[in-house]
């Protein structure tokens, strides 16, 4: 429960520079993210801050008060790690949408935390250059966001993830001190990487007002894209091995697994019949023969029929719309709670198997698609849309994915991050050792414990 | 001073399982790394694990005894960051230096930390793979050395610092727990980036037993070889910063001031009287024409002559050679501090100059290369043979070269870390609320402060 008097304190200081909600039913809309299997509680205040210095004086306040702070980018968070709890203060980075420079020459720009991730790419590629990061939300999802979860995305098998682009960030912390961690630069060892720490942290050790970033050049030729059919996963995986081994460098490796490509053939009649995977693929570099080269390993990999292959930009579109049909296919069938684990690639197959295993024990609907090229899959859970909350079976199958990603050397999540759903598995994977050092990390830190409770630390 | 005890347990536990050096004329062999003008003090003992157990061991005993510990590779440090303090236990991983595994298909390797960085890239060639941090001692530095300093090198402007080829570690913390981080995985967000933050930490968290690594394609072409010289640094910065913005991607970019080649033009009579600046620059792609682009952007910078061009390895070494004549010219000229700073690419001229004006001052001699792809520079500073530690003049010099990086918006290391040379600096590029946050995380990992005592935290 909120102090006494915190609110009325917080809208004193800051409500004249700052939108602070406080009405009701505003407030109950800032109560989940997109992963609307967690209920998230009501919070006593919603601030805006436009200013770093805004930011600093509320979590100051937050502190004197001992109020939970729950930092909000876009609020699309598919493992809940945006969702408020009961009482708090909730602190979304929205009005801090400023580009604060950029620099095509050393190729950084310096952007606020609500800055929207499409947006600093478009501003990127006046210059010809690129944000790198693009995680599936990336129209609406903000950098800030993107940078507290070390966002992924599809072209990270070539470009890395968010962490990647990140070169220093400003953060202000529980007490409302400001820090400013990295350079300009892109080689810098001066101390301990405070960046790389915070980058991914979920908003636990405090909140990430702006980042120095580095911008990719943007590819001087359209990709070109390869789509390949094939009559049983194991090939597809055969597949995706061939060409992470001997294929050139791709930007895109996208698999679709046969309960995918069922649903979307039942939804929009596309001739998918028996195709148990499919290769979604493209290459960005400037060697015309790299498509060629990826469609002949599918095809030595049993692909059926000939891979069909696209440089026009439209064309290619609409190879990709198969891709980009999986998600609203799911939705077709119920709610779906959108899972994220990784294995090695090699073990790509052997994942999808336990997957499917799992779901039929547990009788529960698993749609998979992965970003195969980095091993990392998303097994979507079906169930009816009347349900509250998770289902005990999708739970059970869901629990069984996790084990077997860590049974082959993999991870409980890829790119959305630990959040609430996750929280009580982080030790599992970590162990307890490291479980300690995270406490103490996190204490070092945010000593009050008001950030951000209950996500990444059960 | 050592508590009395601590050495001969140390043999009573150890000395049947692993090497333990108590002689005092070998003890004082291990005062010191490459940062000679570092003293160094006395250990009470070496120990040389074999296991990861080992180093439990001799941790937990250190602990217990309350001796400092300073962890030891191949002691090529430049910054001081393995030198011993008096009393202390050296632990040295120059016996753990096996491959635990390499998989060329997930193009992962496990491996301890004493394997040296060139064994490594030669087992990843017999599979056509390369392990890409290449430090210049990396035919001499250790695995566990180059992720304890995030090593830089020469093909890290194209591949990327030792940080981006660390997926996890195995690390032994101060009261000898064995803790894992990371996955096997490209992409991993469960929980704090514990591995990030170890990279880099130079032996003041734990002790790094092994790490898992990911392997890089090795390029399927030998490298193109360009040389360009120029008549003033201004062309020379020009040509740089036209390469990065508009040239293809290069594999190596280096820039050798004026001083540099007046010492090697002294020293092997090369020809080079009036060139002020020399670039040697490498691509590694598939694209006959990417060297031919950069020849002709150093071209249109202004390069005295045409620059020299070669797809030949023999001929390629060649025009390396003025490279790697840097360091044994200014060794001619007396001892050597060899400094690390950085800034954004777009600085680079502008720091050589304030690097010239500061050595100028002070009536010091400072010979300058540059890793210029990633705006990172080596200002050697020379003074006489007979001088034991830092000059009073060079000091002051190398202080005011910091200071301009700081201004600069670089970085006081890029690539050889804080040690004991910059310990006392740190805190001027970073500010005090992030040194606050750099003793808790210490703290947090090594209570005791035993762990290497005097690097990177003053």
């Amino acid at each position: 429960m909120t102090s006494p008097g915190f609110v009325a304190a917080l809208v004193a200081e800051l409500g004249e520079r700052c939108r602070v909600v406080t009405d009701g039913d505003l407030l109950a809309s800032y109560r989940q993210d997109m992963a609307t299997v967690v209920p998230g509680g009501l919070p006593c205040a919603v601030v805006l801050p436009r200013t770093t210095q805004d930011v600093s004086a509320a979590l100051r306040l937050a502190s004197s008060y001992g109020v939970a702070v729950v930092p909000r980018g876009a609020g699309t968070s598919l493992a809940g790690g945006a969702s408020a709890v009961e009482g708090c203060l909730v602190l979304s980075t929205e009005a801090m949408s400023s580009i604060r420079s950029l620099d095509p020459l050393d190729r950084v720009a310096v952007v606020e935390a609500g800055v929207v991730n499409a947006a600093l790419d478009r501003a990127a590629g006046e210059h010809g250059l690129m944000f790198a990061p693009d995680p599936s939300s990336w129209e609406i999802s903000t950098v800030g966001g993107n940078v507290a979860t070390n966002a992924g995305g599809l072209r990270c098998v070539k470009y890395g993830v968010t962490r990647q682009s990140v070169l220093g960030l400003e953060v202000v912390l529980a007490d409302g001190r400001v820090v400013s961690t990295g350079t300009r630069t892109t080689k810098n060892v001066a101390g301990y990487d405070l960046t790389g720490l915070l980058v991914g942290s979920e908003g636990t050790l405090g909140v990430i007002t702006a980042a120095t970033v580095r911008l990719s050049r943007r590819p001087v030729v359209p990709p070109t894209t390869v789509v390949a059919a094939f009559a049983s996963l194991e090939a597809a995986g055969e597949a995706v091995a061939l060409v992470v081994a001997r294929g050139p460098e791709v930007s895109l490796l996208e698999l679709l697994d046969g309960t995918t490509l069922r649903a979307i053939d039942a939804w929009k009649r596309m001739g998918l019949a028996g195709i148990e995977a499919m290769l979604v693929v493209q290459v960005d570099g400037r060697f015309a023969g790299d498509a060629a080269a990826v469609a002949s390993l599918c095809e030595e990999a049993g692909a059926v029929d000939e891979p069909a292959v696209s440089t026009d930009p439209q064309e290619s579109e609409e190879l990709l719309a198969v891709r980009r049909l999986a998600y609203p296919a799911a939705e077709q069938l119920g709610q779906c709670l959108v899972e994220d684990v990784g294995v090695p690639v090699s073990r790509l197959p052997e994942m999808i198997r336990r997957i499917d295993a799992a779901a039929a024990r547990h009788g529960v609907t698993v749609l998979t698609v992965a970003h195969a090229g980095d091993g990392n899959l998303h097994p979507t859970f079906v169930f009816d849309h009347g349900a509250v909350g998770i289902p005990a079976a999708v739970a059970a199958a869901a629990d069984e994915v996790f084990a077997a990603a860590l049974e082959l050397d993999g991870t409980i999540t890829g790119e959305h991050g630990v959040g609430v759903l996750k929280a009580h598995w982080l030790e599992r994977q970590v162990g307890a050792d490291s479980m300690e050092l995270h406490r103490a990390v996190k204490k070092a830190f945010d000593p009050l414990g008001i950030m951000n409770p209950g996500k990444l630390l059960a």
